[in-house]
């Protein structure tokens, strides 16, 4: 059955999690470029972490093709251009995603992400060539739909969604937008709007937020689509991460981006909470991005196990809520295996020595700005010095 | 070169990292029982995961075989040993390791831990059996070296060392303490001093305890030795989790073990810290336990390439303290790519609504002790507020 | 001078800080019913309390006659009420402020607040009579002027300043709301509106919340106001606490209110932020409520020296920004007697047990949505366990 | 009765609190100098506060001559020494705290601390001829005991022990100590056991350490002296601050200290259990010093109670473990009127961009040897880069 019999049905999808943070920890993708050069330098481990999110209950393995348009691959990796070219990348991994989903029941999902082309400026037709490059690819590959992920502007994301139309696939787009909306300041609501006339069948968030801020922008877009009488099903794939701090553009600007995000990963029970809150506000694709790794999956699936009436896999290796640590020797480790226990801990960072929330950084704290406050503040200083003086 | 003509040449050895933690996270390991029938039923798995921390620059690999002595598959993971043999998961475990030390230039040890049949206070002859029969897999396997870890009570340890002693191979033997000394109240020093003279060569700790801790203890180890005047090379394989909470029985009794410890993951700055201060105080088999990813290797590799002149080959895909960001689009990200930033930086949590610290469960907070305070305290608090009826 | 001749000159008006926290602290006031019967009982107490302000720059005593309406003594306090007459409380608290004022440059305010009989649903008749009653006693003691603060619905704050408005002294209005606005859901905008129109010439907040909250609300009534065409005079006194967690209701609503807000007190630096706020919003009324002791109001004399062209009498025991550490013998102690280290530094709780942020309490957290809560979980739950035993 | 009547009787003593700190905040004393001339210039302050300690429970007095000696007065306070002469501050602070202890029970204590003669290395004979000084004073106005206190050095501790023992009072001395011991490295036992061999009936520390690091002090002193058989009564003073990241020298080198201590406030619920380990310890003269404020001290008397047998006066405005919350409006905050709730409360700091814990500052942090650090940091920086330069 394909992604929209699925969801007009009523079932939950469950989505898949982040490679480019997965992999990166495992060794295979490089912080920085983010290209996913792996699918032919390393099939074996991309196709390990497909396995792995399989196991832990993913419906729907995308391809790997992340930041795999020509032109980023350029820009970013230019070294990976050299001697890996687009279309060889895009090409093994939907090879691999499709030999992974064989050995399960799920399907493949080809997708494409925002370009360099649309950030410095250049115009809709070559925006649009080099998204139609990768989607010959998902066509000659035969994928079962389309996404549409990881758009700051609705621009590009409405456009992304026309190319991807033209496959006569269904078609899913997400932005990595919040509450406040695109980086052009349309609304979430709006932007579910533009994308669900583009084309759209699908439509939600991904990365850039964590759950519970990116639950709210699909609210936000629920309610966008109400207003406008427009009907879609609603997708959410946010990060594993806590970031209650971040900005308008999310977690790149969080001073721990990327290389000490840590801190902020999510457990396996933040995550049955996202995916039950994410149910009850009617979202049926539930997934993940940064940060997602495979046990993360798989707590969706353990959470809304009692609607869809099975488990996966994988929690042949798991226990419901902790139960699996009953029989251990230390009675208050037995005390662990309960529900009430993991809901309600409020796990320590084991860092006294940091903080809680951070500062992003941003246009705001640029160095011209500092200077400028910086003289203002001396000034005033200095008034004060005197007047202290005066004063003794 | 075997591991002893590499130690006593100066070589920085780097070990490997967390199995059963990270195989948990992929969906292969089930916490509570911890033990690796995984080696059969999902060799794929294991197999990736050497791989992974081969390229991080591992040159020892372990053999996948925590808890696999034949009373502790029964004693914990009974539904497996119905169906899987003791010997059949050691053997693939040996296999395995050996497969992908093959691919590059790594040592296999076999490892073996505390065994279920002495904390139930069994005999000496019978322990010795059961380790027994783990080393006659080791020895048709022909591994390189042996590795007595994760003991908690020195005198287990010992007897494992002889044990392993038998085969003729070099043995190294971690506990699981910290400074306090073993479970019954052997100190650092002693223990060491006990496992030199049973024929270990190599002698540190694993597991339960954070990096720093870790390296305290072994400290400590190499007093002890120095003051008996006995020689041997030191070892650290710690958590890579931040853990300045613990008792004396380490992570085990913080209440976020195990499935809630994400706030205390180390980051690769931390790790490089860790690495730089194990060498300093001379510690040259170095490596990690539960928590450390394969990135956490490579972080190890990474601080200590200076000194060995080569990087681990998934340097590749990695920048000295994050350089590969320095043309990221966004100018503060850029800022971040040197070394100063990431040394410095205070990681937030992102949980405001969280603790720094937990206190440790354990005996002292059994129900009995609790009830008992508590009806001390209601008599004096009864008495208090008559005080204040009559005041008033 | 009266109040509006300085405010209309341009002229920075410091108010005073919080007795009811402050008294209790000391031993005067009863935490719970909050009222001010120390006038009479011990007059000593509040006179010195009144100096300490006027030292630290106050330019207005606020008689003591917090929660002193007749109704609010009898329900409170009734114990009150049975020795001492609201009469008195309110005379002796305006001799005292008067007694004081009178010590340096000072004008006395006489103030009243909510009245239980309004939240009780008394009609306007009945809480207008309470209110005058306590106007009564400033007309005789002829006070300088008039403040209507602590109210949390608009309707009885304008009431309140119809009652005050009737002695021709000048009206000042401030109520203990949020963002949010008042208890009804009137927008502070729309509070503003209502006040002037009744004839307030100042307005504001006081109470419930932090500084940085606070400004943010005066700046939707200046905002509000702008948008009618109206003119005011603003103020602002808020918490000299830490309240980022706040709900609607303001810090009443935080766990820790009112006996465990130690770890949100402002330090000095944090008040010199917000005087600087304050004033570049162009409010000229700039005080304190609960938890302003006399160094905060200090710290706004301070950072507005320069505006001013004078500091407080107070000033000749402290210095600009620490710089009385510049003769400490440690030097690391030296090193801080500068506003860059003050100003930047982000101070420690020594609590690392402790959270950083609190849910308020509430009517969302009752027994019975709770229980029902509980009961729908058990269910999933129960399903769940079920599903893994099947698994298994 | 005298102290000792009252100790040997078996009775708890209550010290006061904190003067420099508290009257720091009203606007009377100078943070940095920290000399006691308000007794001088502003005898109604330092009246009002100790009537405040009398009425929280204080049954000792302690003259305000802190730092008093005349070489202290000359070398921090230089502008006071010339307006006001150390006998006539050293005079008022009898007169005031006598005045005082009269309108209630209490005994008056004379007070001296370190000298900056001893850091000076001046010799023993000029150091006794300073604190002989004061001691004239205490003579004169006849006080009841006195109080060595606030020595980092037990040498000068004894000289001071010494001189007041001329006196024929009872003398007490704390010493500004932790459990590592004096400044020259004398244990807390052993600085006990000469500070009794040197004639003092009443030993302990004061100062410098949160209470449960001063408890623990304390309990070392208990020992030394058990060890050589000596007896003598144990005393605490401690911060009202929580300072679990304090090096040796206490909350001086916290970067906090002095102006940004608040977040370390304790409440009063903490300072009960100070006041009951103190109590179990052994301890019978228990008050507070740095941070103490009246409602502290009232903690230690409401906590004492039951075993006393009575409330102080300043608990008429107080009720047991908040019960006076008892009949609020809002049912969540009647919830609070509890033991449980306040013992268990882990009070949030409202300031989620702050660490929990910070690194003492100190000698070891010094310019030179960052320097000569950040140049060993370049160096192997450089060479991972070039290592990485050539991998690519």
């Amino acid at each position: 059955q394909g992604i929209l019999e699925r969801l007009d049905a009523g079932e939950i999808v469950i989505g898949d999690g982040g490679f480019v943070f997965a992999l990166e920890k495992r060794g295979y993708v490089k912080a920085g470029p983010w290209t996913p050069e792996a699918t032919v330098e390393h099939p074996e481990a991309v196709r390990q972490l497909h396995r792995e999110f399989l196991r832990a209950g993913s419906n729907v393995l995308q391809t790997f093709t992340f930041y795999a348009s020509e032109d980023k691959l350029e820009n970013r990796g230019n070294y990976v251009a050299e001697k890996i070219s687009c279309q060889k990348v895009n090409e093994a991994a939907c090879d691999i995603a499709r030999e992974v989903a064989n050995e399960g029941d799920a399907l493949v999902a080809g997708g494409v992400s925002q370009t360099p082309s649309y950030l410095s400026c250049k115009d809709k037709t070559e925006v649009k060539a080099a998204l139609r490059k990768q989607l010959e690819v998902f066509m000659k590959k035969d994928v079962d739909f389309l996404i549409a992920e990881y758009f700051e502007h609705v621009e590009e994301a409405v456009w992304a969604v026309e190319v991807l139309k033209e496959s006569g696939k269904p078609v899913a787009a997400t932005m990595c937008i919040g509450p406040e909306g695109d980086m052009h300041g349309v609304s979430p609501g709006q932007c579910a709007v533009q994308l669900v006339k583009a084309g759209a069948s699908i439509v939600g968030v991904n990365c850039h937020f964590d759950p519970e801020t990116s639950i709210e922008t699909v609210r936000l877009m629920k309610e966008g689509l109400q207003a406008a009488k427009l009907k879609a099903h609603l997708m959410c794939q946010p990060l594993a991460l806590h970031t209650p701090d971040c900005g308008k553009q999310g977690f790149i600007d969080l001073p721990e981006f990327p290389f000490a995000l840590e801190p902020r990963i999510a457990t396996r029970w933040d995550i049955q909470k996202y995916a039950r809150k994410a149910y009850d506000l009617g979202i049926r694709f539930i997934g993940g991005c940064c940060g997602f790794e495979p046990y993360h999956i798989r707590a969706i699936a353990e959470e809304l196990a009692p609607e869809r009436g099975f488990l996966p896999e994988a929690s042949e290796k798991h226990g419901s809520w902790g139960d699996n640590l009953s029989m251990h020797t230390k009675p208050w480790v037995r005390a662990r295996a309960r529900k009430e226990y993991w809901e309600n801990l409020k796990p320590a960072s084991g860092r006294p020595y940091c903080p809680c929330m951070s500062k992003p950084d941003g246009w705001g704290v640029t160095k011209g700005a500092k200077e400028l406050m910086q003289q203002k503040e001396a000034t005033t200083e200095q008034q004060l010095k005197e007047l202290f003086q005066k004063k003794k």
